[in-house]
């Protein structure tokens, strides 16, 4: 038994720290300062192609993709505690190039997506030239059970024809975003799970259009954004249906194993981050002559939230190494289990932060535990509901007695 | 036993019952489409002013005042349901003349005030001309040790002098606000608890300055809003000390229980609303073949809410009852319990139904789910935190076995 | 609003304090000393008799009966303060001829009882001359669902037959116990709630065995017990079916409502003594120089036993004053209510004091902590898993909506 | 990263999971049927005996040793798997020579006793001829602060003389423990950690007596038990002190982390087998037309066990692993972590279990649900309550940022 992560792992975890601690945190409060008077947020700032050009440059860039060809050939168990460092701060991911919903899009077209699809947008989103956009999540219906989707993508003749409406499509907002990734129904009487496919959708095509952002506790997470989108009659060759009609769920699913190591790693980042602020506002904070570090329940506070972000990341890894080991059908439990675990980890802990921070831990303006807790609380949705996640573990189990 | 509101409480209840249905809750949509359309928010509507009148002209106004003279010669007990239902829309309370803080500072003035105090501030306040709002949180301690409050109201011949820093000052954005009471230190070689003083401010006295409003989860509640206020060299005729320099802690215990009774009370009302939101969505939307109402684990959700709000309800209302038969000395640990239990509950009622809402839960735009968490959130830290009443009980639970 | 007891119950419930002060707690100790002596405990000590002749001569018997005629003519608001009480102790409640399932039986027999049954058991019943048990849940089925009783009472002409095993049927074990209440299955094709019958069985009829005494958490709770019993073609006249055949669920629903606020008040006793405990040794006992009563957590888990317990208390007397003024129809959601909070409450708190006694809290012979534990799990089971009682608060909260 | 065990560990694993399947599981129900049917269960069965002596004779024995001359050199992180697996079944420990409290007297001698203690007490228990007990808790004091204890080993000359009152004793009730390890306090005034000394005490030495074994939820654990001891004036050579004088924390601390990974890690494999018992029982059973394991929230309670589990199990392994790689000094958090995280958890997955199997949850003959959950209960006081060790976790937390 080894916790330790590879060599490789290690070295460019070590370079990432660095990089973190000497661009990125430096530059934090200076960025959000330059947002905040902004009249329009939906912009790139400056700094951050800067940032970004450094990074690529030091080939900290694209780790998250395990091919050689495309990224740094690190394993998932690897880049997972990378990615947790990164979690750390809201703008690091995108300066390596390493955001979602972009991650996931490059690897569907790796593994999905024809040459000519490579072409006019792989070499881009890994160059990181433009952004991408996943349409998936509708208003009209509940999402945690994705055979209600309504939107249509009808094959007529050579041509794809989608309609509906998808929201909380993340990163839409953003000036660069390009290219969207739509999912829709394509043919009712297939099997279940071989119904719907996946479209790549340049976001200018005729028939597509960006409704409204969508405010996540009053926050527009400038300039991502979250948006609510409508496809009307949008007309598309039929070559832009990744991997062929009907492969929606195939490809849904083999998206979804390494893109939760992430999200949930970066959300273990961000409650090593919340730990950090609780107990530094903690030991310098005294009610009724002690530090509040050291008052009534706290400290058990304090212990509660080690223990739980100990056990989650081992969780994770160990299912990142079982991604790397066994492959998606080899962590199928582990990938549903993090999705359920990490985000509700991370509202307890930053809830308790807010506490300890009394009136401080409620104002936007003083710490970002307002932030950090509506990043918890979307990401108990996005990506299905807690209760999904617990479903299929449930089910996962009981499976194993299935027959006896 | 029995556990109706008296007579003339029910008749109260009643009209404002209607009120509610027939006044409030059809305007609430345009009210904040209206406000929303405002570029600057620091404003009163003129719908408030009207349904002000209306409310007055019914008799529905100052309903939480005991004193027939002042008010309506309600019961704690009998009011409290009418808090309840004032929860159920954030804008219902002031219609009412009801709001926090005026409410407390009214009851301050009643029961403290000196004649000329009177004249000055509370007829205005009791017509609702005025606003206030009231300075006792400080931005540099723990607020939840009251007696590491910092600011000083220093007595020099025949003024006072006020300097200090003191946030989540409510309603202090409303620009009808006038006059604050402010807490300060007096003299610390007085036994503990007669070391503060309580000073009404005209809020344009010279060294009074609103430094910042401060968001909550983003959200400024304009036009009331919570500020942060400081106080440099403000000077003002000793008069201006409510009862006397040294009685602020006594001053401050009488206003509270009350006080809590509204704020829970209003809690529960907006808890109610929530459960209702819920349940709305929750049979509306299937997955799986099932409405979400019968899904799983969330029937379960559903029945909790109903016992928490319940019991909650329940001992507020004895609490209230308490007040009303043996006074705050005969309520000091409910008033207390009130304060731990309810809040807590709202804000883990809010958030299931955020669950259940799915991705619109978390959207401001499309209910009021964010906004009633942000509620709930701030009262488990406002008037002091969760901790510090548990603290209280526990206190007063062991006081029963000392010497034996 | 008023949340005191009636005249009369306060004059009832002063009484039986005095009784348990002065009669019962003072030889607790010595009847459990006595109990553990015995080789076979399946007898009543003579001390229980003695005290039952005190308790009826002062009037102090049957007052769960609101019926003057049998009872005290007490509401079930009054007597609920009284059930807790006894609840401290767990001998009284069969003192004052109070005791479960004595007391669902005899309303039974009240209520639904012929003149004929009446005479053979009632009186015997009302009089502590003979006990009696409850034959109703099965081992064979999961019995949270009460369709799924396999139990047969087949009406053979004049007769009536009864097959089947029955378990958990408590007080089997006593002496005294001479007579049975069975349910069983009459007629499958009748409408779901028409098919079951009850009947009344004496103890000693061919056919009735009892196959073992059941031990719960080790205990076996002599001299009552909880009793699996067979049936084995046991024939009866007819004449022994309750209110005739098919009425079974409509009696059982009829007994439910008070016998749960029994039932849970009790409960509540168990747990005002459960918390006297835990603060007797909290405040007796030091760690790190402090009593363990001040120590890191353990004021929030005081301060949240009580606020439990008061919640919990006001929860079912509002559910007993329900009962009295709007009957069981009146009370449905409050029944179930009371049935899935107070268990759990005790157990919850029974847990924390377990904590807080230390290895003392294990061990049966220091302290009644593992009792308590055993009662308040078995609490959460009997008469309804708190899942069933959840469920049905659920499905009474969806009714408000439906058809909107 | 890997998260297999060693080739060594796989095979010992592989091995022990066969004898248990073969050897231990079968006999599992009879043994318990013999010792029920014994008046007297304070005794070996000979069947124990018969497995020891295959279980030594494969090689399978002291395998928590990890010194390869008296045990198997297994690392912690291999054996931790492999207790696991002994955690499945009460029997299994001793039949590998891997029993608490003898594996962790057997590394105290290994660490500190002399040649001749050695010699005396070392090669029978190695050989598992003789058991032994430790004796350090009190019940005079609160033994959650060690520095409360009040006994006391007083060097006379060349003597050692002890005496006080100790309990909790575990294993002193066997019929082959014939020696103690006894702690107590040798030189108030001596630095705090430097005061008590460890002394090996044969069991028949003039002055120990057994005053009691102490039950846990009515269950003494023939023929191991918990015992109440007293030491009254008990003389020893110096000799027997281990170490020599003083010593006693530093053993003791010594003596915590492989034992903890031990204990938590049959903790995790009692878990295990819960779930199944749990899973196994929800789809046998049917309530309102579904198996309840699809039923409500069951599902969740199912995936929050198997989720605990794992994240539990990691935590320790990772514990194991850096006792391995950095020492008691490299996991001294960990070691505080799965004491204060298993336990709770195990105790959590046991209640929800007897919830699902309903009243056969509660009964001692049907399933061994109550003694698992007295095993999880009294784990969470036995060595050092949760309480005690969360508080280390927030200590060693704290640490980090002081002088920050």
């Amino acid at each position: 038994m080894d916790f330790k992560p590879s060599e490789k792992g290690q070295d460019y975890l070590k370079r990432v720290k660095a990089f973190m601690k000497e661009e990125i945190f430096p530059i934090e409060a200076r960025y959000y300062d330059d947002m905040a008077a902004l009249e329009n947020r939906w912009v790139e700032l400056p700094v951050i192609a800067e940032l970004k050009a450094k990074a690529r440059e030091q080939g900290l860039w694209n780790m998250f993709l395990p091919e050689e060809e495309y990224g740094c050939g690190l394993l998932n168990s690897d880049y997972a505690l990378i990615a947790e460092e990164t979690g750390r701060s809201f703008i690091a991911p995108e300066i390596f190039n390493c955001n979602a919903p972009d991650t996931g899009n490059m690897e569907v077209l790796i593994k999905y997506g024809s040459d000519a699809q490579k072409a006019q947008w792989l070499d881009k989103l890994l160059a990181g030239e433009v952004r991408s956009a996943f349409c998936m999540t509708e208003p009209g219906v509940a999402s945690s059970d994705a055979t209600n989707m309504a939107a249509t993508a009808i094959v007529e003749n050579d041509e794809v024809v989608l309609n509906g409406r998808k929201w909380w499509s993340t990163g839409i907002g953003h000036p660069k975003c390009e290219v969207l990734i739509f999912m829709g129904l394509t043919d009712p009487d297939a099997p279940k799970h071989r119904q719907h496919s996946m479209v790549l959708v340049p976001k200018d095509t005729p028939g597509v259009k960006v409704e409204r952002m969508l405010p996540v506790f009053g926050a527009y997470d400038e300039p991502y954004g979250h948006g609510e989108v409508s496809f009307e009659n949008v007309r598309l060759p039929a070559s832009a249906i990744i991997a062929g009609p009907g492969r929606g769920f195939e490809i849904a699913q083999g998206r979804l194993g390494p893109g939760r190591v992430h999200h949930c790693m970066r959300a273990i980042g961000a409650a090593e981050r919340t730990l950090e602020l609780m107990i530094k506002r903690a030991v310098s904070r005294e009610a009724f002559g002690k530090p509040l570090a050291k008052l009534g329940g706290n400290p058990d506070i304090i212990a509660n939230a080690r223990m739980a972000i100990e056990q989650a990341r081992l969780l994770t890894l160990k299912c990142a190494w079982l991604l790397d080991t066994q492959g998606v059908m080899g962590a199928l439990s582990e990938v549903s289990m993090i999705k359920a675990v990490i985000p509700q980890m991370l509202q307890t802990i930053v809830d308790n932060a807010i506490q300890i921070h009394g009136g401080a831990g409620v104002s936007d303006d003083d710490f970002p535990l307002t932030q950090l807790f509506a990043y918890a609380r979307v990401l108990r949705l996005a990506d299905g509901p807690d209760e999904v996640h617990r479903g299929m573990v449930a089910k996962l189990e009981l499976k194993k007695y299935a027959g006896k």
